[in-house]
């Protein structure tokens, strides 16, 4: 990537078949796949590869991304575009209900809802998303998330709704 | 791009310094500035690039983009990761009322809301955003938008609150 | 009621035992529940009787709701409290919902999201609530409402997302 | 108000002229104004009246409501409305921003999100609401809110975008 105004930048991602990790995670309980995904025995999804964002910590209810805001996730206006917040978060408030799901149990993000508090832009640094729980129920689930850099300012916070399908109940579409 | 599982894939993206475009429409209308962005004759901002989506249309009050959803926008779940539907809503949301707003008017988002319908994969095909205006007030603004793909199947829908910044009122942070 | 300044005003409500209502509707479509209570068949709802709104009519998808603004519905601020509009459009909108379901199923709603336009006080006249569905799943439903006055002038608009119990499945908690 | 079922319940409520305290409002700061209406110097506003609901206390950035769930919230299902938890949250989560601002200084809704965990009934008991503060920032603030009953058990959760008007800004509609 060249760093010179006016000139034309390019990036090439990689990323694996991501049938094979969703695959090895229907037999394991939440907290055991996103283990493997952070410990780097299953692949890192492409989504994640693309804007270069990672699963980096998680426990009971709660799970943590990592960033850094790039030029290439910019939007019109000269700093990052609400997308890279929006997928961030919903990544892990997803993650932080998944780690309460047994093997063989899902789920499916009905909701977000995302509050932008400042932009972020490349001289932002490398920024942290912490998704937690806040409701655990039978059928749904209800979380929150923020968005804060190394200093601990707060640049977006969210929350969401998912419907949990358990084992034993049929899965079907919402 | 290989499509063999099992293999690692690659994608190369390029986007060109987005101060460019941004630094011309300081002087312009938002219709006048989304226009040329559809004409080519500015860049399309590097989220776009990236996440592979355009705005191919706009008039008063609405904005619609284009996106082809495809494996790199996956989740660990084999489906097209939320981000996707997030980046897209909220720039179409955000354009439509960015097309009401005269030169050196400015706005910024300060929450999204998105309910996700049914998920998008490889074999979905083209979709279109479509963002539309519900209110533009003079200090605030609200904005609906819906993803369908060609057949007019739903897949998310959403609305979005602006803060505008009009020519001659100090802009400032949130 | 007085309405001079300065004084303390009353006011008398009166409503029904709400459990035989919900006791009729339980062998009712949703459709045919909601015409009764339009009849007058059914008592209006203690919390319809105690802000002042009714349903006042219903389509397959759709549902409307009348209210007049009064002095006993404001804030501390001296218009109307935020809550007559998340009242109206909840009941709006949960029952565009219910007028889709067949008699055994039922609905719970798991969030709505409000914009608050302008403010509505004793002079903005009667207002009509229109909740319309967006998605009617096999689990969920989302619907979106609107609130204008007499002119169309719009005061509110809101989203909801709704869980839905389908007879033949074990209807639990959240 | 009679307990019987099948017969006819009347309760009377009564509020004072809800200008002269939002006239006193205007030259105190946020947490001037509502400890008096904690104190009882200032009247409890006309919807609190209403619904039964009451500011309990204040600090820096957070506010607390009471209210006792009636069969006078009830909605058609046989719990409380929904409309209850929302005036209470939007309630809360309001004086929470308002707790921060200097006298002269004044603040709108925007818009609010709540998310309804389990239902409220008139066996509940006592709930308390707090608002917390997330950002307050010089045009926006945002805060969080919850319903919680005595055990602590959450009933419902809420988050809240207001913008704010400061002294020497013109204050205008949204």
């Amino acid at each position: 990537m060249s760093d010179a105004e006016g000139q034309t930048r390019t990036r090439t991602i990689s990323w694996e078949d991501p049938h094979a990790a969703a695959e090895a995670g229907r037999s394991l309980s939440g907290i055991e796949y996103l283990q493997k995904i952070i410990a780097g025995e299953l692949a890192r999804p492409p989504m994640g590869a693309l804007m270069n964002f990672s699963i980096i910590e998680i426990g009971e209810g709660r799970a943590i991304f990592g960033a850094e805001p790039a030029e290439y996730h910019y939007n019109p206006n000269g700093t990052v575009h609400g997308g890279l917040a929006a997928a961030l978060l919903d990544s892990a408030m997803g993650c932080a209900v998944h780690t309460l799901l047994p093997a063989g149990a899902g789920y499916t993000t009905l909701e977000i809802k995302v509050n932008y508090i400042r932009p972020m832009n490349r001289d932002t640094g490398p920024v942290r998303c912490e998704g937690t729980i806040i409701h655990a129920g039978a059928r749904t689930a209800t979380a929150e998330g923020r968005i804060t850099d190394l200093r601990g300012k707060l640049y977006a916070h969210a929350t969401t709704t998912c419907i949990v399908f358990r084992p034993g109940t049929e899965a079907t579409k919402n």
